[in-house]
Protein backbone atom coordinates (compact mmCIF):
# COMPACT_ATOMS: atom_id res chain seq x y z
CA UNK A 1 0.00 0.00 0.00
CA UNK A 2 3.13 2.15 1.03
CA UNK A 3 4.54 1.35 -2.27
CA UNK A 4 1.29 2.08 -4.23
CA UNK A 5 0.90 5.62 -2.65
CA UNK A 6 4.62 6.36 -2.68
CA UNK A 7 4.34 5.53 -6.82
CA UNK A 8 1.36 7.53 -7.42
CA UNK A 9 3.35 10.58 -5.76
CA UNK A 10 6.11 9.74 -7.23
CA UNK A 11 4.13 10.29 -11.14
CA UNK A 12 2.24 13.10 -10.06
CA UNK A 13 5.97 14.87 -9.29
CA UNK A 14 6.94 13.56 -12.63
CA UNK A 15 3.78 14.76 -14.86
CA UNK A 16 2.93 17.87 -13.05
CA UNK A 17 5.13 21.12 -13.74
CA UNK A 18 5.43 23.85 -10.86
CA UNK A 19 5.02 27.39 -11.86
CA UNK A 20 7.75 30.10 -12.19
CA UNK A 21 6.31 33.16 -10.15
CA UNK A 22 8.15 36.69 -11.50
CA UNK A 23 7.53 38.41 -8.42
CA UNK A 24 8.01 42.06 -7.95
CA UNK A 25 9.13 43.34 -4.71
CA UNK A 26 9.12 46.67 -5.41
CA UNK A 27 11.49 49.56 -5.78
CA UNK A 28 13.78 49.68 -2.51
CA UNK A 29 11.89 50.59 0.44
CA UNK A 30 11.31 47.06 1.81
CA UNK A 31 7.80 48.38 2.96
CA UNK A 32 6.50 49.02 -0.38
CA UNK A 33 6.24 45.16 -1.10
CA UNK A 34 2.79 43.49 -1.12
CA UNK A 35 1.16 40.93 0.93
CA UNK A 36 0.95 39.25 -2.43
CA UNK A 37 4.68 38.99 -3.07
CA UNK A 38 5.30 37.97 0.60
CA UNK A 39 2.53 35.40 0.17
CA UNK A 40 4.28 33.66 -2.76
CA UNK A 41 7.84 33.90 -1.30
CA UNK A 42 6.44 31.45 2.29
CA UNK A 43 4.66 29.64 0.43
CA UNK A 44 7.49 28.90 -2.42
CA UNK A 45 10.24 26.36 -1.68
CA UNK A 46 12.76 27.53 -4.01
CA UNK A 47 13.18 31.34 -4.68
CA UNK A 48 15.90 32.71 -8.13
CA UNK A 49 17.38 36.04 -7.86
CA UNK A 50 20.14 38.07 -9.81
CA UNK A 51 23.39 39.47 -8.17
CA UNK A 52 25.14 42.30 -9.75
CA UNK A 53 28.73 42.52 -10.19
CA UNK A 54 28.96 43.74 -6.53
CA UNK A 55 27.68 39.84 -5.51
CA UNK A 56 24.54 41.83 -3.81
CA UNK A 57 21.29 41.10 -4.91
CA UNK A 58 18.91 44.12 -4.26
CA UNK A 59 15.85 41.61 -5.11
CA UNK A 60 16.47 39.44 -2.18
CA UNK A 61 17.85 42.34 -0.11
CA UNK A 62 14.25 43.73 -0.36
CA UNK A 63 12.40 40.63 0.25
CA UNK A 64 15.23 39.50 3.38
CA UNK A 65 12.70 39.29 6.35
CA UNK A 66 10.49 37.11 4.32
CA UNK A 67 12.79 34.31 3.63
CA UNK A 68 13.27 31.56 5.48
CA UNK A 69 16.12 29.51 6.22
CA UNK A 70 14.52 26.55 4.65
CA UNK A 71 14.44 28.04 1.43
CA UNK A 72 16.69 26.81 -1.55
CA UNK A 73 18.02 29.49 -3.66
CA UNK A 74 19.25 30.23 -7.31
CA UNK A 75 21.47 33.14 -7.41
CA UNK A 76 22.59 34.16 -10.66
CA UNK A 77 25.14 36.37 -11.36
CA UNK A 78 24.46 38.80 -14.12
CA UNK A 79 27.95 40.79 -15.23
CA UNK A 80 27.22 44.57 -16.42
CA UNK A 81 29.31 44.54 -19.58
CA UNK A 82 28.74 46.47 -22.34
CA UNK A 83 28.72 43.34 -24.15
CA UNK A 84 25.47 41.64 -23.58
CA UNK A 85 26.71 38.28 -24.62
CA UNK A 86 28.02 36.87 -21.63
CA UNK A 87 24.98 37.68 -20.04
CA UNK A 88 22.62 36.23 -22.33
CA UNK A 89 25.06 33.08 -22.11
CA UNK A 90 24.42 33.22 -18.01
CA UNK A 91 20.71 33.86 -18.95
CA UNK A 92 20.48 30.53 -20.67
CA UNK A 93 21.88 28.45 -17.99
CA UNK A 94 19.59 29.81 -15.51
CA UNK A 95 17.10 29.38 -17.45
CA UNK A 96 17.54 25.40 -17.63
CA UNK A 97 18.40 25.56 -13.59
CA UNK A 98 15.38 27.20 -13.14
CA UNK A 99 13.37 24.63 -15.72
CA UNK A 100 15.02 22.08 -14.06
CA UNK A 101 13.40 22.87 -10.64
CA UNK A 102 9.92 23.44 -12.69
CA UNK A 103 9.94 19.62 -14.19
CA UNK A 104 10.64 18.12 -10.99
CA UNK A 105 7.64 20.14 -9.80
CA UNK A 106 8.70 23.05 -7.69
CA UNK A 107 7.46 25.77 -7.93
CA UNK A 108 10.03 28.92 -8.20
CA UNK A 109 9.63 32.57 -6.99
CA UNK A 110 11.83 34.97 -9.28
CA UNK A 111 12.55 38.06 -7.02
CA UNK A 112 12.43 41.46 -9.71
CA UNK A 113 12.93 45.14 -8.24
CA UNK A 114 10.14 47.00 -8.80
CA UNK A 115 7.07 45.10 -11.10
CA UNK A 116 8.98 41.98 -13.31
CA UNK A 117 6.89 43.24 -16.53
CA UNK A 118 7.97 46.64 -16.29
CA UNK A 119 11.58 47.34 -17.90
CA UNK A 120 12.48 44.41 -15.70
CA UNK A 121 15.56 41.99 -16.18
CA UNK A 122 12.71 39.44 -15.46
CA UNK A 123 12.11 39.75 -19.55
CA UNK A 124 15.34 37.74 -20.14
CA UNK A 125 14.34 34.54 -18.51
CA UNK A 126 10.59 34.90 -19.19
CA UNK A 127 11.02 34.75 -22.64
CA UNK A 128 13.20 31.62 -22.18
CA UNK A 129 10.87 30.07 -20.39
CA UNK A 130 7.29 31.09 -21.66
CA UNK A 131 7.03 28.21 -24.35
CA UNK A 132 7.52 25.46 -22.24
CA UNK A 133 6.31 26.43 -18.83
CA UNK A 134 3.90 28.15 -16.84
CA UNK A 135 4.80 31.58 -15.73
CA UNK A 136 2.65 34.14 -13.23
CA UNK A 137 3.36 37.69 -12.51
CA UNK A 138 2.90 39.24 -9.12
CA UNK A 139 2.92 43.30 -10.07
CA UNK A 140 5.27 45.03 -7.75
CA UNK A 141 5.55 49.20 -7.22
CA UNK A 142 8.03 50.45 -10.22
CA UNK A 143 10.32 52.76 -9.76
CA UNK A 144 8.63 55.78 -11.82
CA UNK A 145 5.91 55.51 -9.18
CA UNK A 146 8.38 55.43 -6.15
CA UNK A 147 9.92 58.54 -7.89
CA UNK A 148 6.68 60.15 -8.43
CA UNK A 149 5.71 59.89 -4.79
CA UNK A 150 9.29 60.73 -3.29
CA UNK A 151 9.48 64.25 -5.37
CA UNK A 152 5.77 64.88 -4.79
CA UNK A 153 5.52 65.79 -8.68
CA UNK A 154 2.54 63.54 -10.12
CA UNK A 155 2.68 61.25 -12.82
CA UNK A 156 0.00 61.92 -15.02
CA UNK A 157 -4.15 62.96 -14.19
CA UNK A 158 -7.00 63.38 -16.42
CA UNK A 159 -6.14 63.20 -20.30
CA UNK A 160 -2.35 63.31 -19.96
CA UNK A 161 -0.62 61.19 -22.48
CA UNK A 162 2.40 59.70 -20.17
CA UNK A 163 5.63 58.61 -21.79
CA UNK A 164 8.23 56.42 -20.08
CA UNK A 165 11.31 56.99 -22.19
CA UNK A 166 15.06 55.07 -21.94
CA UNK A 167 17.33 57.93 -21.85
CA UNK A 168 19.63 55.09 -24.06
CA UNK A 169 17.37 55.97 -27.27
CA UNK A 170 19.27 58.26 -29.90
CA UNK A 171 18.73 62.06 -29.45
CA UNK A 172 16.24 62.17 -32.89
CA UNK A 173 14.18 59.28 -31.53
CA UNK A 174 14.24 60.87 -28.14
CA UNK A 175 13.30 64.44 -29.40
CA UNK A 176 10.66 62.96 -32.00
CA UNK A 177 8.98 61.80 -28.20
CA UNK A 178 9.12 64.60 -26.31
CA UNK A 179 7.30 66.59 -28.25
CA UNK A 180 4.39 64.62 -28.46
CA UNK A 181 3.73 63.90 -24.92
CA UNK A 182 2.30 65.98 -21.98
CA UNK A 183 4.16 64.28 -19.36
CA UNK A 184 7.92 62.21 -19.32
CA UNK A 185 10.00 60.08 -16.92
CA UNK A 186 13.20 59.46 -18.55
CA UNK A 187 14.53 56.15 -16.70
CA UNK A 188 18.03 54.23 -17.85
CA UNK A 189 19.90 57.89 -17.19
CA UNK A 190 23.06 56.61 -16.46
CA UNK A 191 25.77 58.10 -19.19
CA UNK A 192 22.96 59.60 -20.87
CA UNK A 193 22.92 62.45 -18.61
CA UNK A 194 24.04 65.23 -20.59
CA UNK A 195 22.30 64.22 -23.36
CA UNK A 196 19.02 64.85 -21.78
CA UNK A 197 20.09 67.88 -20.32
CA UNK A 198 20.85 69.11 -23.64
CA UNK A 199 17.96 68.00 -25.18
CA UNK A 200 15.32 69.15 -22.02
CA UNK A 201 17.37 72.71 -22.19
CA UNK A 202 16.07 72.92 -26.05
CA UNK A 203 12.22 72.10 -25.17
CA UNK A 204 12.59 74.52 -22.73
CA UNK A 205 11.67 71.81 -20.22
CA UNK A 206 15.04 71.65 -18.09
CA UNK A 207 13.49 74.13 -15.26
CA UNK A 208 10.46 71.32 -14.46
CA UNK A 209 12.96 68.74 -14.68
CA UNK A 210 13.61 67.33 -11.08
CA UNK A 211 16.47 64.35 -11.07
CA UNK A 212 15.80 61.52 -8.41
CA UNK A 213 18.32 58.39 -7.21
CA UNK A 214 17.05 55.56 -5.65
CA UNK A 215 14.06 56.18 -5.08
CA UNK A 216 12.78 55.01 -1.51
CA UNK A 217 16.12 53.68 -0.70
CA UNK A 218 18.38 54.81 2.09
CA UNK A 219 20.67 56.67 -0.12
CA UNK A 220 17.77 58.03 -1.87
CA UNK A 221 18.44 62.12 -3.25
CA UNK A 222 16.25 64.40 -5.10
CA UNK A 223 17.40 67.77 -6.62
CA UNK A 224 16.87 69.55 -9.62
CA UNK A 225 18.23 68.85 -12.56
CA UNK A 226 19.68 72.56 -12.61
CA UNK A 227 21.60 71.70 -9.74
CA UNK A 228 22.91 68.30 -10.49
CA UNK A 229 26.78 68.31 -11.64
CA UNK A 230 28.72 66.00 -14.21
CA UNK A 231 27.64 63.43 -16.47
CA UNK A 232 27.05 60.63 -15.52
CA UNK A 233 24.36 59.30 -13.01
CA UNK A 234 24.25 55.95 -10.99
CA UNK A 235 22.05 53.00 -12.94
CA UNK A 236 18.64 53.76 -10.55
CA UNK A 237 18.43 57.28 -11.62
CA UNK A 238 15.34 59.00 -13.02
CA UNK A 239 14.31 62.45 -14.20
CA UNK A 240 10.83 63.51 -13.94
CA UNK A 241 9.20 66.52 -15.87
CA UNK A 242 7.07 68.65 -13.19
CA UNK B 1 3.74 70.37 37.07
CA UNK B 2 0.58 68.49 35.14
CA UNK B 3 -0.94 71.82 34.59
CA UNK B 4 2.60 72.99 32.86
CA UNK B 5 2.84 69.76 31.23
CA UNK B 6 -0.83 70.05 29.53
CA UNK B 7 -0.07 73.40 28.27
CA UNK B 8 3.29 72.26 26.39
CA UNK B 9 1.24 69.52 24.90
CA UNK B 10 -2.21 71.64 23.84
CA UNK B 11 0.44 74.60 22.61
CA UNK B 12 1.89 71.81 20.40
CA UNK B 13 -1.56 70.10 19.06
CA UNK B 14 -3.07 73.50 18.26
CA UNK B 15 0.84 74.92 16.31
CA UNK B 16 1.57 71.27 14.49
CA UNK B 17 -0.52 70.66 11.59
CA UNK B 18 -1.43 66.70 10.68
CA UNK B 19 0.30 65.46 7.37
CA UNK B 20 -2.01 64.44 4.83
CA UNK B 21 -0.88 60.92 2.87
CA UNK B 22 -2.43 59.68 -0.25
CA UNK B 23 -2.46 56.01 0.47
CA UNK B 24 -2.25 53.87 -2.86
CA UNK B 25 -4.32 50.43 -1.89
CA UNK B 26 -3.60 48.74 -5.57
CA UNK B 27 -5.89 47.92 -8.12
CA UNK B 28 -8.41 45.62 -6.68
CA UNK B 29 -6.99 42.04 -4.92
CA UNK B 30 -6.89 42.92 -1.40
CA UNK B 31 -3.27 41.02 -1.38
CA UNK B 32 -1.60 43.87 -3.21
CA UNK B 33 -1.43 45.64 -1.15
CA UNK B 34 1.91 47.22 0.14
CA UNK B 35 2.85 47.09 3.89
CA UNK B 36 3.64 50.57 4.25
CA UNK B 37 -0.26 51.36 3.19
CA UNK B 38 -1.04 48.75 5.93
CA UNK B 39 1.57 50.53 8.12
CA UNK B 40 0.07 54.17 7.62
CA UNK B 41 -3.65 53.15 7.88
CA UNK B 42 -2.88 51.09 11.45
CA UNK B 43 -1.33 54.07 12.50
CA UNK B 44 -3.63 56.96 11.50
CA UNK B 45 -6.58 57.64 13.39
CA UNK B 46 -8.81 59.63 10.09
CA UNK B 47 -9.15 57.55 7.13
CA UNK B 48 -10.65 59.10 4.28
CA UNK B 49 -12.11 57.64 0.79
CA UNK B 50 -14.76 58.51 -1.97
CA UNK B 51 -17.95 56.76 -2.40
CA UNK B 52 -19.12 55.72 -6.02
CA UNK B 53 -23.27 56.35 -6.85
CA UNK B 54 -23.60 52.57 -5.75
CA UNK B 55 -23.01 54.09 -2.57
CA UNK B 56 -19.62 51.90 -2.17
CA UNK B 57 -15.60 52.95 -1.89
CA UNK B 58 -13.91 50.60 -3.33
CA UNK B 59 -10.75 51.92 -2.06
CA UNK B 60 -12.18 51.34 1.37
CA UNK B 61 -12.78 47.51 0.52
CA UNK B 62 -9.24 46.94 -0.63
CA UNK B 63 -8.12 48.04 2.45
CA UNK B 64 -11.17 46.64 4.98
CA UNK B 65 -9.15 43.93 6.66
CA UNK B 66 -6.51 46.59 8.33
CA UNK B 67 -9.06 49.59 9.01
CA UNK B 68 -10.08 49.17 13.13
CA UNK B 69 -13.17 50.28 14.68
CA UNK B 70 -11.73 52.89 16.58
CA UNK B 71 -10.89 54.90 13.16
CA UNK B 72 -12.63 58.01 12.08
CA UNK B 73 -14.05 57.95 8.64
CA UNK B 74 -14.65 60.78 6.51
CA UNK B 75 -16.53 59.37 3.12
CA UNK B 76 -16.34 61.50 0.41
CA UNK B 77 -19.93 61.04 -1.87
CA UNK B 78 -18.50 61.82 -5.65
CA UNK B 79 -21.76 61.80 -8.15
CA UNK B 80 -20.42 60.32 -11.64
CA UNK B 81 -21.84 62.90 -14.14
CA UNK B 82 -21.04 64.45 -17.19
CA UNK B 83 -21.42 67.72 -15.62
CA UNK B 84 -18.30 67.74 -13.16
CA UNK B 85 -19.27 70.98 -11.43
CA UNK B 86 -21.65 68.93 -8.49
CA UNK B 87 -18.30 66.88 -7.88
CA UNK B 88 -16.17 69.91 -7.70
CA UNK B 89 -18.25 70.96 -5.33
CA UNK B 90 -17.52 68.46 -3.76
CA UNK B 91 -13.98 67.98 -3.71
CA UNK B 92 -13.73 71.93 -1.79
CA UNK B 93 -16.02 70.61 0.91
CA UNK B 94 -14.30 67.84 1.06
CA UNK B 95 -10.98 69.71 1.16
CA UNK B 96 -12.16 71.85 3.92
CA UNK B 97 -13.21 68.59 6.25
CA UNK B 98 -9.65 67.03 5.75
CA UNK B 99 -8.00 70.87 6.35
CA UNK B 100 -9.57 70.84 9.61
CA UNK B 101 -8.71 67.43 11.06
CA UNK B 102 -4.84 68.53 9.87
CA UNK B 103 -5.27 71.92 11.61
CA UNK B 104 -6.14 70.16 14.70
CA UNK B 105 -3.35 68.47 14.34
CA UNK B 106 -4.28 64.58 13.40
CA UNK B 107 -2.96 63.16 10.31
CA UNK B 108 -5.51 62.11 7.55
CA UNK B 109 -5.29 58.74 5.41
CA UNK B 110 -7.12 58.82 1.70
CA UNK B 111 -7.45 55.72 0.46
CA UNK B 112 -6.61 55.45 -3.19
CA UNK B 113 -7.22 52.93 -5.72
CA UNK B 114 -3.91 52.17 -7.86
CA UNK B 115 -1.53 54.94 -7.06
CA UNK B 116 -2.48 57.96 -5.95
CA UNK B 117 -0.27 60.00 -8.01
CA UNK B 118 -1.20 57.55 -11.35
CA UNK B 119 -4.42 59.14 -12.92
CA UNK B 120 -6.58 59.35 -9.35
CA UNK B 121 -9.04 61.09 -7.90
CA UNK B 122 -6.85 61.96 -5.37
CA UNK B 123 -5.12 64.82 -7.16
CA UNK B 124 -8.57 66.68 -6.60
CA UNK B 125 -8.07 67.09 -3.12
CA UNK B 126 -4.43 66.98 -3.66
CA UNK B 127 -4.84 70.43 -5.86
CA UNK B 128 -6.86 72.44 -3.19
CA UNK B 129 -4.65 71.82 -0.37
CA UNK B 130 -0.91 71.24 -1.04
CA UNK B 131 -0.60 75.18 -1.14
CA UNK B 132 -1.35 75.14 2.68
CA UNK B 133 -0.53 71.47 4.02
CA UNK B 134 2.20 68.79 4.05
CA UNK B 135 1.14 65.70 1.69
CA UNK B 136 2.93 62.42 1.60
CA UNK B 137 2.68 59.49 -1.02
CA UNK B 138 2.56 56.54 -0.46
CA UNK B 139 2.56 54.60 -4.20
CA UNK B 140 0.45 51.36 -5.34
CA UNK B 141 0.69 48.90 -7.77
CA UNK B 142 -1.74 50.68 -10.55
CA UNK B 143 -3.98 48.96 -12.86
CA UNK B 144 -2.12 49.04 -15.96
CA UNK B 145 0.57 46.95 -13.75
CA UNK B 146 -2.16 44.60 -12.70
CA UNK B 147 -3.80 44.16 -16.23
CA UNK B 148 -0.30 43.44 -17.36
CA UNK B 149 0.36 40.80 -14.64
CA UNK B 150 -3.09 39.44 -15.42
CA UNK B 151 -3.06 39.05 -19.57
CA UNK B 152 0.44 37.80 -19.35
CA UNK B 153 1.64 40.97 -21.78
CA UNK B 154 4.83 42.78 -20.56
CA UNK B 155 4.39 46.69 -20.28
CA UNK B 156 7.63 47.59 -21.58
CA UNK B 157 11.40 46.46 -21.88
CA UNK B 158 15.06 47.67 -23.15
CA UNK B 159 14.38 50.70 -25.03
CA UNK B 160 11.01 50.58 -25.52
CA UNK B 161 9.47 53.73 -25.33
CA UNK B 162 5.89 52.81 -22.90
CA UNK B 163 3.19 55.60 -23.35
CA UNK B 164 -0.33 55.65 -21.29
CA UNK B 165 -3.12 57.12 -23.38
CA UNK B 166 -6.50 58.11 -22.20
CA UNK B 167 -9.06 57.00 -24.74
CA UNK B 168 -10.76 60.31 -23.91
CA UNK B 169 -8.95 61.99 -26.08
CA UNK B 170 -10.05 62.81 -29.80
CA UNK B 171 -9.41 60.54 -32.42
CA UNK B 172 -6.72 63.04 -34.12
CA UNK B 173 -4.59 63.39 -30.61
CA UNK B 174 -4.64 59.38 -30.15
CA UNK B 175 -3.15 59.01 -34.20
CA UNK B 176 -0.65 61.33 -33.13
CA UNK B 177 0.54 59.28 -30.02
CA UNK B 178 -0.21 56.22 -31.37
CA UNK B 179 2.64 56.45 -34.42
CA UNK B 180 5.52 57.48 -32.37
CA UNK B 181 5.42 54.76 -29.19
CA UNK B 182 6.41 51.27 -29.34
CA UNK B 183 3.85 50.30 -26.20
CA UNK B 184 0.56 51.51 -25.78
CA UNK B 185 -1.75 50.97 -23.17
CA UNK B 186 -5.41 52.83 -23.34
CA UNK B 187 -7.27 53.56 -20.35
CA UNK B 188 -10.48 54.99 -19.24
CA UNK B 189 -11.92 52.90 -22.10
CA UNK B 190 -15.70 53.38 -21.05
CA UNK B 191 -17.77 54.56 -23.97
CA UNK B 192 -14.26 55.17 -25.66
CA UNK B 193 -14.27 51.81 -27.08
CA UNK B 194 -15.85 51.94 -30.59
CA UNK B 195 -13.00 54.94 -31.20
CA UNK B 196 -10.28 52.96 -29.86
CA UNK B 197 -11.56 50.06 -31.56
CA UNK B 198 -11.58 52.00 -34.86
CA UNK B 199 -7.75 53.61 -34.53
CA UNK B 200 -6.49 50.54 -33.97
CA UNK B 201 -7.75 49.10 -37.00
CA UNK B 202 -6.55 51.41 -38.71
CA UNK B 203 -2.99 51.23 -37.36
CA UNK B 204 -2.69 47.07 -37.90
CA UNK B 205 -2.79 47.19 -34.22
CA UNK B 206 -6.53 45.20 -34.11
CA UNK B 207 -5.45 41.59 -33.61
CA UNK B 208 -2.53 42.34 -30.65
CA UNK B 209 -5.09 44.35 -28.89
CA UNK B 210 -5.70 42.62 -25.65
CA UNK B 211 -8.94 43.35 -23.61
CA UNK B 212 -9.50 43.67 -19.44
CA UNK B 213 -11.82 45.21 -17.21
CA UNK B 214 -11.82 44.65 -13.33
CA UNK B 215 -7.85 43.65 -13.65
CA UNK B 216 -6.87 41.69 -10.56
CA UNK B 217 -10.26 42.05 -9.09
CA UNK B 218 -12.88 38.90 -8.73
CA UNK B 219 -14.91 39.92 -11.64
CA UNK B 220 -11.77 39.87 -13.72
CA UNK B 221 -12.04 39.54 -17.65
CA UNK B 222 -9.75 39.12 -20.15
CA UNK B 223 -10.29 38.87 -24.00
CA UNK B 224 -8.79 39.59 -27.38
CA UNK B 225 -10.39 42.85 -28.36
CA UNK B 226 -11.48 41.05 -31.03
CA UNK B 227 -14.21 39.44 -29.03
CA UNK B 228 -15.27 42.03 -27.08
CA UNK B 229 -19.03 42.93 -28.41
CA UNK B 230 -21.28 46.25 -28.34
CA UNK B 231 -19.24 50.01 -27.93
CA UNK B 232 -19.65 50.81 -24.19
CA UNK B 233 -16.49 49.16 -21.62
CA UNK B 234 -16.98 49.65 -17.66
CA UNK B 235 -14.97 52.35 -16.45
CA UNK B 236 -12.47 50.12 -14.48
CA UNK B 237 -11.27 48.19 -18.60
CA UNK B 238 -8.16 49.01 -20.13
CA UNK B 239 -6.85 47.88 -23.47
CA UNK B 240 -2.87 46.92 -23.71
CA UNK B 241 -1.13 45.88 -27.00
CA UNK B 242 0.81 43.28 -27.07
Amino acid sequence: MVNLIMIIMMSKNITKKGILYGVGVGPGDPDLITLKAIKAINAIEVIAYLIGDNGKSLARSIAADHIGDDKQEIAIPIPMLSDPKPAMAIYDEAAITIGNQLKNGHDVAMLCEGDPFFYGSFMYIYSRMIDEFKIKIIPGISSIMAASAATGVPLASRNDVMAVIPATLSEDKLSAKISVVDRAVFIKIGSNLEKIRRLLIKYGLIDRAIYIEYASMDKQKIMALNDVDGDVAPYFSLIIIK
